[in-house]
């Protein structure tokens, strides 16, 4: 009786696998979280060994809820074969070709769907988001890395092998800074935690007494973050200002690209970069509406991601949820 | 008895619309050309003068062939709803929000379709061209300006205001050199044909010595064009060699980015800048292949594109067949 009901209400569980924490939610049809659970990662446990964690993890999620779920969707980290159910490469992992569907589906007896973790993260703004009933949107997720997510006439954009959408990985310089990936340029490598990091470390150390708010603030060059950076930006401190000004630029060549290739009506933007500073999304969107084609900025709106930390397990859940809608 | 025997044929119109020339062909459904007509544009005619040069350019093709079109598709260099059947802008006519497809149905009493040129003309190539048997593919044509077009998934994306595949005008440089649309660091303002006009006269204007060659050939230095420049280069004159490679690089930059974001199987390169230049395309996919994420070119071909000039027409005819189909 109990299952029937859950069926009814069609609870689905969504797994956000990341190099660092497993975390799970048991989500409802619209969205809603009823419990959440969250474990630590160790790779170095292999995937068999992180494979038992993510179940643990889960039945302590169902156990808080009291509940089942029909089925479950999984976020990983990196380059996944949703149709194959393969992780094919998830460098935080350090995994080549798992067939973690299988394994799972074993392990839970529900069915189970993988995906990219910043597709599910998309998925999931799109259908109880920031981009509920636009059918053309992208996402953006300034975070340490940068990661992306499109729908375009009202489907998710997959690609040739399953990555489309590494929006970070555009180029907004010609040459320019090393990016983390073999390319020099990128957007990450500029607009990245890591790399804004990077950037006020070396403009701290050309200029100490410019500098010198943000080295005070960190406690050694070396340590100064984005954080630091967003700390010292919300006290009107000028080489933070400057620093943050320029990263806007960047932000602002990325996007007018992507709204001149990909039109969307709406641009939806999330992470800790975003969170981190007041008015941020401002900043870019006015940059953005005076450079990209004046037909592709018409009815192009911004907005800031809504579902948080919790875009990757509701979008993982929500994808589970259609995978067995269609079926 | 004709009109069915062509109506079995599914014979269809395809006019390439542009700010200089009408050209028409009449197309069987493999996208082979029965026979063609080219007229000149005058677009001081206005909208009313130039539709009726259409119709006489179509009534010509159509004489010619001794048959008659089902349905006729138009590519119009601008941006267009086809939806609606209106050309919303079309810099190079003049034209604002003119009604075209009612207008032309009235006139020559098919089912007349409208899209932008360069979305034709990757309709074509995908349908009967370089792009055949291919869900995910990249449209990029290289001629005075840049234009290109996605297939994403077996769908061509059109985007939120239909101007999705505005590629020349993603920016490869943050800042960089001003383009004809309002923003600066385009691919085009590098790389359209006008840019390496423009980038080949200033270079051979800053080192007279290095660039005689250029400059002889060209008359004067006002006169050098990239027609110029890919004559020069194909002597191996030092400074043709080192503009060809410097655009290249930004031709790389661009498409790495796309490769990256769209993550398609194919690269299709047309236009006049690649028929100018012996083995461009090699020259351009060696730098993305070491560039762009690894997964994104595990499956990436590059190839020229098939239809050469005829693409528009022969994809708009294609665009009309295939609206018929739906129907």
């Amino acid at each position: 009786m109990k299952n029937d009901d859950n069926k009814k209400a069609g609870l689905t569980l969504g797994v956000d696998l990341g190099g660092t924490k497993i975390e799970t939610a048991l989500v409802d049809p619209e969205g809603k979280i009823v419990a959440t659970e969250r474990h630590a990662t160790d790779p170095g446990k292999g995937p068999e060994g992180v494979i038992g964690d993510i179940v643990r993890c889960i039945n302590s999620c169902l156990g808080k809820a009291g509940a089942q779920a029909v089925s479950m969707g999984i976020g990983v980290a990196g380059q996944v074969s949703t149709g194959a159910g393969v992780v094919i490469f998830a460098p935080n992992l350090g995994w080549r070709d798992v067939p973690l569907r299988s394994k799972l589906e074993q392990s839970v007896g529900i069915p189970v769907t993988i995906a990219n973790d910043v597709r599910a993260a998309t998925w999931g703004e799109w259908r109880h988001g920031a981009g509920q009933n636009t059918q053309d949107l992208l996402c953006l997720f300034l975070g340490t890395g940068i990661g992306g997510g499109v729908v375009s006439g009202g489907r998710m954009l997959e690609g040739c092998l399953n990555t489309a959408g590494e929006l970070g990985h555009v180029p907004v310089t010609t040459g320019g800074r090393q990016c983390h990936c073999r390319n020099r340029g990128c957007l990450e490598a500029y607009a990245g935690g890591w790399a804004i990091a990077e950037r006020a470390q070396e403009a701290a150390a050309k200029d100490p007494y410019s500098g010198a708010t943000l080295i005070k603030q960190a406690g050694n060059i070396n340590k100064i973050t984005a954080l630091t950076l967003a700390e010292a930006f919300r006290h009107e401190d000028q080489l933070a200002v400057k620093l943050v000004e320029e990263t806007a630029e960047y932000l602002a060549t990325g996007i007018t690209g992507f709204v001149n290739a990909f039109n969307p009506c709406l641009v939806i933007l999330g992470g800790g970069i975003i969170e981190g500073l007041p008015n941020y999304i401002g900043m870019i969107e006015a940059r953005v509406r005076v450079r990209a084609l004046e037909a592709a900025v018409e009815r192009l709106s911004f907005v800031k991601a809504a579902l948080g930390n919790d875009s990757v397990v509701i979008g993982a859940a929500l994808l589970a949820h259609a995978a067995q809608e269609s079926q």
